[in-house]
């Protein structure tokens, strides 16, 4: 019985991770439909999130089925909590990449402009946390988990350059507004997405070490929830 | 036993909405400071933060106390499903407060400004979601949730004209670009605020209907997260 539940957990998991795999391609193609041009990425986006939304349906009932006929207590208890959880902020990123697709897709009938944001690396930064708070769920490694927390804080200082730079900028060439407004937008989807990775980072430490760490450190969280929006 | 437990979850929903109330509260507030440029409702709005976020965790482990001791089934066991996502999306209108927040206090240091943008109406109507998702939990009644699925289209395309008339206005007065943009990431934060309340109507369908509405409508929920960014 209990090896059966574990193997049942596993596959549940592995379940998890083919979301994340989903969320993150989404993600990686409306990038890349930003730094190309190309709408069939944009397309290819807004395609895959009926199979995203499945996912997530899968992997919620498989979670909720566990949790009816094994009835886990203690640490498995606590991952299942935590699989509910992340699955929801994969499904949310897979929703990132569509606004930015949508954004994408409006910044294509503009003129194409030099902007003081470099979205390809905010994307990079907010997809290496997603990459490594799934690792550390695979690892059960709680110490990862921990400094995708670290780069958070990077994530928000680049959000927060962007927004003045990009205030800065439309002041100066208003012509500009439309091209600039869409990369704004952009930049805090990114965000976003580095959001989701810092819940999903926090709920493996709480599976992990049976500790709450969400806004426990109370000068950062709150330094975080405020920079967010700058 | 199942009246104590009946008594327990009670108890859990009553938590729940003292959460709900103190996350209501902060976003109105934070709006009240946008009107009046009062800076002391900003600082209330820092200052409800922590209390929000125990709130989160304490029900969070009512619900997962239950889940391990009383082993629920069926309409029960979604009953804490909703419950714990429910929680998890006012803690994050929570968090949308004290970003509207933020920006106004930095918007305060800025000239005032007539905006294209209709912030209090833009408010009112994500908080009036907010408030018609808790009462379609309270009463269990599904009907009243679907309700709030609809309005979700009204905030968006509130969102969609404001990002449109905002480019415009940067465009013939790039001298209030500052506050404009600020604006319009309030704008942004409260058409959050409404996605979350369309989140909690969702789980209390699931809950009340055993159906998972999530996404089931595929045209509309396309529509949506299109629009959304716009």
């Amino acid at each position: 019985m209990r090896v059966k539940f574990h193997k049942n957990l596993d596959e549940l998991k592995e379940r998890l991770l083919v979301m994340a795999g989903l969320a993150e391609q989404a993600v990686q193609r409306s990038i890349e439909a930003y730094r190309t041009r190309d709408l069939s990425l944009c397309d290819l986006v807004f395609q895959s999130e009926p199979a995203i939304n499945r996912f997530e349906r899968e992997v919620d009932q498989m979670a909720l089925d566990l949790l009816a006929m094994e009835q886990p207590m203690a640490v498995d208890l606590r991952f299942l909590y935590a699989v509910l959880r992340i699955n929801a902020d994969l499904e949310r990123v897979g929703d990132q990449a569509v606004n930015i697709a949508a954004r994408v897709q409006e910044m294509t009938a503009q003129a194409s402009a030099e902007l003081p944001v470099d979205i390809p690396k905010l994307a990079n930064l907010s997809s290496a946390m997603v990459r490594k708070s799934l690792q550390s769920l695979i690892e059960a490694n709680s110490e990862m988990a921990h400094s995708v927390l670290a780069m958070d804080d990077e994530v928000d200082a680049m959000n927060s350059d962007a927004f003045h730079a990009i205030t800065e900028l439309v002041q100066r060439k208003p012509d500009l507004a439309p091209q600039a407004l869409n990369a704004l937008i952009i930049a805090r989807n990114l965000e976003r997405v580095g959001d989701h990775a810092t819940n999903i980072a926090e709920d493996v430490i709480f599976w992990v070490e049976g500790a709450d760490v969400r806004h426990s450190s109370d000068s950062r969280s709150e330094k975080r929830d405020v920079e967010e929006t700058s």
